[in-house]
């Protein structure tokens, strides 16, 4: 049974603390919006499906603060409390999507009593967490059928149960291929600079029982040169209409080396991760993060003091080096050109239920 | 003035230990060659030029203390002592260099008293440090003629001063290009497992004056991406006769950067690197080195404590992806198949003198 790493109980928002993963397992308590926006840019809670689902709840938080007489009172403030929750991080888009997702609630209920939406909005969230979870399971039942038995599959950063509301996006693929027997075996890419993949996808691959080796970044191109690795899965913070994708920094390497090596590079993400108004990759905004992540860990100094530091936290992968995209509405494939064509934003995600 | 990370004084060997620094600069002493040898192997002392020297040095101290009556006695001796130096650390390819080197003098000079070998041998030593460092001048002057001005290098590991016995190989042709008024800047690769990019290369680049910066092994193919970086340049462990190049794992994903974005790709290194007898780098041993590298740092655990992991700590770069190999006799480029064609060893490496 994988992890859910955020869970609503009485009026409150609990999340495992995944700056302390695997040494502590400890659980923070949030019930304001602030709060949340706080947890998501400290990275208590990190990866683009759960950062959707804490923002639900923040928008939840928000709206039952907010002291308003009216609708037009009200939905102002509710676009405030979007708007700093928004500001939390910049690339991940399911963060985005969440809060339009509750505003369009919000206008959509115009007129029914303001306690009525906020109670709406709380369900809301509560069911995008459920939702997510089953987003992950269908796109993990999809996924592995592209995994055959006995597949050395190679994955970076933590696209698991804790990037999501449960079982995870990459590793849901991973999950899935594993529960139908298939005898896989994972790589697990350390990640830094934050090691979400030492921290927190061995911890998590451990704890399920699924046949994993941690490596560091740089022994991925070795592995493949030497045969060891049959494909590579990775989650996504951002699609653009035609398939770019910004992940976890280090991402666009594999890519590049899956190509050198022939290998398939997949990406697994909800629909909820594509950016159908940016037309490619180049617009997606890539989080900057701190210097100390880079020169510090755990209190100890990894490099001299007075260096500079660039500390990208994304990249994009372009389109043409990605196989395909695994969706819980199935594959998504390019067309010759290397295109994914996902600038129609669908007419309703098939997924979803109606709000 | 470029540091001199192993130094002769006295009867005794000082080195730098690296595993210390940039936190604390401590010079340890060794006067016998079993202590020399636990030094390359816990790595107070690494790079493959630098631990050259550091082997000869173990000959020489080993040759002082071997008790025997004449040459028959003694020379089975020293090839005991040159073999447990060679057992410390199987890809660099200098470390057996020097040792077949100080064999080969001490065989050259049977006949001559052995006090006159013992004393020859360190004279050997010594020689070789300082030749190391008058090499790697050299080669960084021919090197940095590859450099254009303001060119932005990316560089992986530590091929510096402090993995010679000065000035550096990979960071000589930096030096060289930096002194000679170019305006370069460099992208230092932090390089897991050791780091020696984040605690070594930034600190004697940022201890000279050099514009750098460091980044996450992981930034490297965004920064390429983003036309940020001009060229890399690394050191090498061991070049077989085809150019296929060993040198710290990593090194490889950087070729295969370098290919996809249209880069040149340069390996800087003495001809003492160069293996001969070997025709391709498929025979290499490449070292696994142990899982506590990965897993933990300055005592602050970095994973599960029951996780798998392989620590490789080296990888072979094919010759093909080799723009070409700077060397003090001058820049080695390879032929339309990619391949160097080093097979014939030279008469006389034209850069030493005879001994």
């Amino acid at each position: 049974m994988s992890i859910k790493p955020i869970q609503y109980h009485d009026g409150k928002c609990l999340m495992i603390d995944q700056r302390l993963l695997p040494g502590r397992e400890e659980w923070r308590e949030y019930d304001d919006y602030r709060g949340i926006a706080e947890a998501i840019r400290d990275m208590v809670i990190r990866g683009a499906p759960a950062i959707g689902v804490a923002a639900a709840f923040g928008v939840a938080f928000g709206a039952r603060d907010i002291e308003a007489a009216d609708f037009e009172e009200f939905y102002p403030e509710l676009e405030a409390v979007c708007q700093l929750l928004a500001s939390t991080r910049p690339t991940a888009v399911n963060l985005c999507w969440a809060l339009e997702r509750g505003k369009r609630f919000a206008r959509r209920h115009h007129g029914i009593p303001l306690g009525d939406i906020r109670k709406g909005l709380l369900d809301l969230a509560v069911k995008m967490a459920e939702e997510d979870e089953r987003i992950n399971r269908t796109l993990g039942r999809h996924g592995h059928r592209l995994i055959p038995p006995g597949a050395r599959i190679l994955t970076h950063c933590n696209a698991g149960a804790l990037a999501t509301a449960g079982y995870g996006t990459a590793l849901g693929v991973i999950r899935a291929a594993f529960e139908a027997g298939k005898k896989i075996s994972v790589f697990a890419d350390e990640t830094r600079p934050w090691l979400q993949g030492a921290r927190l996808t061995a911890w998590e691959l451990l704890r399920d029982g699924i046949p994993t080796t941690l490596i560091c970044d740089n022994a991925a191109g070795h592995l493949m040169a030497c045969g060891e690795v049959d494909c590579v899965i990775v989650g996504a913070d951002r699609i653009a209409a035609n398939g770019d994708t910004a992940n976890k920094i280090g991402t666009y390497t594999l890519a590049v080396l899956c190509k050198e090596h022939g290998l398939p590079f997949f990406v697994a993400a909800p629909l909820s991760t594509i950016d159908h108004s940016l037309a490619d990759g180049s617009s997606i905004p890539i989080e900057e993060r701190s210097r100390e992540e880079v020169i510090r860990h755990g209190g100890v100094e990894l490099a001299p003091a007075g260096i500079a530091v660039r500390n990208p936290a994304f990249d994009v992968t372009p389109a043409r080096l990605i196989s395909a995209i695994i969706t819980e509405a199935g594959i998504l494939r390019p067309d010759r050109q290397g295109d994914f064509g996902l600038s129609i934003k669908p007419f309703r995600n098939p997924s979803l239920p109606d709000e």
